[in-house]
């Protein structure tokens, strides 16, 4: 491991460290608690859904085979058996020849097998019903076990819950779900010139911007991360709270000490704790000056004190550790949805990192839209403030020619 | 406004209809809370962002005019003046002939203009400094007021907050800001065949899917909906839970009654209460059984009961509903971000409606995913679980073809 000092990793091999931490044991949640959330053991039903077969449109129930041929001027009648209220499983079975007036949603009674919308009926009187479509076994009804059959697994562990596995959870009556914890965070600031946000600065202070930019990004990834107050920028602070924040939390963030200076120290606090340094320096552009070290077990990483630089760390590599540890086995594999843009011009990049550049889209109708590029120094908020998203250059590239079609993460 | 009773509007209709709605008035919150709110007035920087020139680098701070020209093979040499610590602004100006030691983040001198970075200097020891790079002025610093300058406009009104815009509220000091208030929303359920998640239903009944579903979606949409117990499939039952409703909450969602009977009450139950019906179906599929009203003012939506159907009314018209009386002012005009996919076969539509149709996505190396439509009843959770994605198929179109490329929204 010893080498991560001397060269900076690449993306693949920073995922592949991250990867080594074991994510942590689950817990169980109520649904509300559990969306987003992975399932820590597949869930399997323990009843059919639906019970029975269920009318997915208002009108009757009939035998298909009793319908067969009717058209608007060749009409087929059968005789109202009965009206099936919604909530209850029909006691008697379909009489040949026969329908059952039946609502969105109500069971059908036994024998019938589809249903003919309302809309291509009549009600005649005296209990004659008119049908003027034919329909096919199965037509216009949700089929009994269709969406879950007993002792089927309809949720693989390690699934990530949207919001229709939490409804399909209701339907199944799980409301207390076994899911992985989401971990907790430590957001540890250090740098001696900075204020709380809330605080006037005296000259030569400036207000702590990072601590509120990645507290954001993280609560909207679903942590709730713990801000700690700012730590003195020297050996003794950072590593007091450094302690702290790896006895209490299962994620160490540690965001400034830009300088070299500074890096040094977060260096020797970290080896004066035990801890393993696994990276130092990583080949993207922004965010080379990143730390990863494990300590007492558990990750701790040193983001560039740049905010830009530290949202981008964030974004490759702190997000998908959260949902690594959080249970989700294809965390890191996870394709990022993008979306396509044409690029307004040449952007240079130096070959052997990889390169992540802000753009600001401009839509056009019907064409895809153009991502200018911001540049721009990253210890600068100007930049992020401006960019809609986000391009990745390869290491491998040097650059990317201008009209060339280009994908855009959003940010 | 009566003919909704007679036709289903278009999605651009229904927009227009809530568009009519009032965003609601603006309120106080913390940048943690401020998170994806939306400002309500403009943001005007009352100081310089950065307040002097900083270091962008650790280096030596220099005026570029005196290094002009140096280079490996022939280096230009300075006097260190000063080591300028980080937290303070220097109080004695740069000497001509001279250079200050600086830390990336410190303040430059008066008269510096530029930083050299290190690795391109040498201390020779005794106050000599061998520079080895040229720079220009500018070069590795901050410029004082890049970021924002005193009584310039850094936020418009109708600003998203993201984590970025969190990070200059801080870096300013607006640590309380006047954002849109984020509607309140009552979530009813209603269906005689209902019981809660937490209850064994009886044979004929079933679980409550749609509440813990659309709610899950709302919270996703940064909404704290309440969800009502569960409303009796009456005429009182639903009217007394949509005055309760009305009377508490910014936006009401009625879900179920998906039944003619069902409908016919909540309709029956808003005219009691004395609302304007504003629509009475949406030409969209599924959704088109979708009943907007205003109710003591406010915005009343009766959701389709499939949980399918409700899922594409939330999205397409709730959600930026939502934004909408947030204070967003784009929020139906929003391009929603999509991304390319290539459709495995013909899909057929029916025109004069759109049609949004759920799709699996099956990824492939060095191309757009394929998108498998899922194609359903809308009663059915198993199509919402298979499908990764919707496609839209505009209502002047029969369909599309296999093989077209199609823009996917991911659910």
């Amino acid at each position: 491991m010893r080498e991560g000092f001397f060269r900076a990793v690449s993306t693949a091999e920073f995922h592949d460290l991250l990867r080594t931490f074991a994510p942590l044991p689950g817990e169980t949640a109520g649904l509300d608690a559990a969306l987003g959330r992975v399932l820590a053991a597949p869930i399997v039903a323990a009843e059919n859904l639906p019970a029975a077969s269920r009318a997915a449109m208002d009108g009757y129930a009939v035998r298909a085979a009793e319908v067969f041929g009717a058209t608007e001027s060749n009409p087929g009648y059968l005789d109202l058996a009965m009206d099936i209220p919604i909530g209850v499983i029909p006691e008697q079975p379909l009489p040949p020849g026969h329908c059952a007036r039946i609502v969105t949603g109500a069971f059908l009674p036994a024998g019938a097998d589809a249903v003919v919308m309302v809309e291509y009926t009549e009600d005649l009187g005296a209990g004659a019903i008119e049908m003027r479509r034919p329909v096919a076994p199965g037509d216009n009804i949700m089929l009994a076990a269709e969406d879950a059959a007993i002792g089927q697994t309809v949720l693989a562990g390690g699934t990530v819950l949207r919001p229709q596995e939490i409804g399909l959870l209701a339907a199944l009556g799980h409301t207390r779900v076994a899911v992985g914890k989401m971990p907790t965070v430590a957001l540890l600031s250090t740098g001696d010139e900075l204020v709380p946000a809330e605080a006037t600065p005296r000259p030569g202070q400036i207000r702590d911007v990072n601590s509120h930019t990645l507290a954001a990004m993280l609560r909207q990834a679903g942590a709730a991360p713990t801000t700690f107050a700012l730590v003195p920028d020297d050996l003794a602070g950072i590593q007091a709270a450094l302690a702290e924040a790896a006895a209490g939390y299962d994620l160490t963030l540690l965001s400034g000490g830009s300088s070299v200076g500074a890096r040094d120290f977060t260096l020797d606090a970290l080896r004066n704790l035990g801890a393993d340094i696994l990276a130092h320096g990583v080949a993207i552009s922004p965010g080379k000056p990143t730390i990863l070290a494990s300590l007492a077990g558990k990750p701790a990483i040193g983001l560039p004190g740049q905010v830009t630089s530290a949202q981008i760390v964030l974004l490759i590599f702190v997000l998908p550790l959260l949902r690594h540890l959080a249970g989700d086995p294809a965390a890191f594999d996870r394709a990022v949805r993008t979306f396509p843009a044409v690029l307004s011009r040449n952007v240079a990049s130096k070959q052997g990192r990889e390169d992540h550049v802000r753009v600001r889209l401009e839509d056009r109708p019907g064409q895809p839209p153009l991502a200018h590029p911001v540049l721009g120094k990253s210890g600068l908020l100007k930049t992020l403030l401006m960019a809609d998203g986000l391009i990745t250059i390869p290491a491998d590239l040097e650059g990317l020619a201008g009209n060339t079609e280009v994908a855009v993460r959003p940010i």
